[in-house]
């Protein structure tokens, strides 16, 4: 699909958009905010807000804690649910903790299962908070963090993983798509060149989940986090996920024992038994309101379909690399995402000396976006609510901030999770 | 104040409760229902309810990634909040992850700030959950873990923690009410045996916090956990608490290194630099929405006062036993809770051969109170919304379901964290 190049070409892209429908299922009290910020916090659900007011006035205040006969299901549930939205099988995913306490379990047992492996390999395009989780384990146990250099556009290639592989590696961990570029990492191949030197390879999903088809059984994937509150629309803080492929999930053992990890919590037995299966890997009582809003963020992906939302992501991110070549670059802004929308995720980065001013001006204008460190803006549509006209209003907007050149007077940092 | 013998003065007790009025704070659908079970799961205060409606509306729906201006304060305002009920200042407590996770995060650091020192002594009457946490931590470090023996009733004498201390103990961690039969370990003593042996301490909290004053600044107690849904009201699998004393805050690093504990998080620095203050023990992003009742949670007991919630507590638990002695006790229960209401906690504990049995047709008579393995009813009055009325009347209820003895054709179990 060619993007559009007027504001009516976009106008008539949303008439014809199959996900159209889906914008009502979310709540959206002013419908004239530019919202490019969905890979940050996605919008609620109309479902998740119906079911947070039902949980807590029906299960909490009326059940009480007779609900937990049901509520105790509902990480395993949720998981089953997110688990066709990464290519895994019901039993291989659960809703638990929040993604760097998932990242550092799961790191830590996979550590463990390799012992006499001295090293760990991630990239430099990896989420901060993942490469301190990843220190944090190998300065733990004495390991060496391998740091794969990354073009800051472009990504990490498979090649530069792999150079850094060796039988000294036990654990490769990076991001699917990249937290700044939004470059993809090519999932299956650097997971095949892991398993060829014989190491475990740890994926963190959070800004591909929900967004870019992922097939984690394909690729033979052994481990993955993320979290459930960008592209999901699980709410702000929602519980992350975490996935153990079937065959390694009585193999490995993370450190934190908690009673939801127990094979019989309610035994109330001295000693720790770990759970079968996903179980053993949760710790303790999950968030019930928080957890099912991330269940119900989860379900508005699942009932477009990934393969309908990877789709008009691909346009849209197409429509906003066309205006930045038209409208922005000639502002001085560089492209810093892949240029090719099959090695993108679902944000576009737009780079400038000036980012974070402009964004703080932006976002004062209503075009919500986000900046991060040192020079990116970015702007994430998200494909269930975020319309074409919506994007191209945002860039024209943005392309105005720029040229009337008021941003410079904007000094507040504009800083969220 | 001599407990009620008849159910006249139970109401005649209601009638001069100066704490009558909380009740109306929380939501309560069923007056009917005799709740003692706010020691598993508290009841909601009305604003908890507002305020999640609302956060979810309006800071969610409306305010979007924006609102993080506000939310990211929340765990240390949460903290700030609960702090005074546990004989802290503020900056010494944040609400973070779950009690099991915080417990981890704490005992490691303790563990890692005590070199050369090879034991960690706990008691066998801590929660079980606690006991594997603090046996991974063992055994990731190679430490043995010291138990001591408790009373089942009566709990752990201080003596008994101490003559299992010595110099290669590093971390002494204890519940401050045990969780089955309420029983309260001393905290000042047993803090003070401690540090004579150069050992650190970590506490318990969950089942003390909120109906018990606790006095963590006055003991020179090191460090705490525990849970906000308990006593505190927060809501289920709401956010836990922890609390590091101040001048030891710089002086500890706990081993899940997570953007949110970062001294710059939003720099997005390739290494970790760990924050200054109680922030350095947290790890990711809070989930929001159980914050927030968390947070009116702790508000229900605060606006109370906790020597009122205590001498209303102690009262209501004096009626329990009371009328275990008058009704119960010819049945075949046994107390199972200290009879001095000085060494007991806000629950009592009664003890029968088929107490999982009785239970369950408990609850099926509209008493909700909980099974706890292998032989213990808990029932716990919540000061701020059990009347003395509901004790007199689900003690009477207790005594005519196991006088009918159809609690035998009740196979099925009830278990709930």
């Amino acid at each position: 699909m060619t993007p559009a190049r007027s504001r009516d070409e976009a106008l008539r892209a949303d008439a014809a958009d199959p996900l159209a429908a889906h914008r009502d299922r979310f709540a959206i009290p002013d419908d004239s905010l530019l919202y490019l910020d969905g890979n940050s916090l996605g919008r609620p659900p109309r479902a998740a807000l119906e079911r947070i007011g039902r949980v807590a006035a029906e299960d909490w205040a009326a059940g009480l804690v007779r609900s937990w006969a049901k509520w105790i299901d509902w990480p395993r549930r949720g998981g089953d649910r997110l688990a066709p939205l990464l290519g895994a099988r019901p039993g291989e995913v659960v809703l638990a903790d929040q993604t760097s306490v998932n990242l550092y379990k799961l790191a830590s047992a996979a550590v463990a299962a390799r012992p006499g492996r001295t090293a760990i390999v991630t990239d430099d395009a990896n989420f901060p908070s993942d490469r301190y989780v990843l220190d944090g384990v190998a300065a733990a146990s004495g390991l060496d963090v391998r740091v794969a250099a990354s073009d800051p556009t472009e990504g990490t290639p498979t090649e530069v993983v792999a150079d850094l592989l060796d039988d000294r590696v036990g654990l490769v961990s990076l991001s699917h798509a990249a937290y700044r570029s939004a470059a993809l990492t090519d999932l299956a191949a650097v997971t095949a060149a892991a398993h060829d030197r014989g190491a475990l390879v740890l994926w963190d999903l959070s800004h591909s989940a929900g967004v870019v088809p992922i097939d984690l059984g394909d690729a033979g994937a052994d481990l993955a986090v993320g979290c459930t509150y960008k592209y999901l629309n699980g709410g702000p803080g929602a519980p992350a996920f975490l996935y153990v492929r079937a065959d390694l999930q009585d193999e490995l053992q993370q450190p934190i024992r908690g009673w939801f990890g127990h094979r019989d919590m309610f035994a109330f037995e001295p000693g720790y038994r770990p759970a079968a299966g996903v179980d053993r890997f949760t710790v303790g009582t999950p968030p019930i309101l928080s957890l099912v809003a991330a269940e119900a963020g989860i379900e508005s992906v699942a009932a477009a379909g990934i393969d309908a939302v990877r789709a008009k992501s691909v346009a849209l991110t197409e429509l906003i690399v066309d205006r930045h070549d038209a409208w922005l670059a000639p502002l001085g802004f560089t492209l810093g995402s892949p240029r090719d929308p099959a090695r993108r995720g679902g944000h576009v980065a737009i780079r400038h000396s000036d980012a974070e001013a402009i964004t703080t001006a932006a976002v004062a204008s209503g075009v919500v976006a986000d900046f991060r460190s040192p020079d990116s803006i970015r702007l994430a549509p998200s494909p269930l609510y975020t319309r074409f006209v919506d994007v191209w209003d945002a860039c024209a907007a943005l392309r105005d901030v720029v040229a009337a050149g008021e941003y410079r007077r904007s000094p507040a940092r504009r800083r969220v999770p």
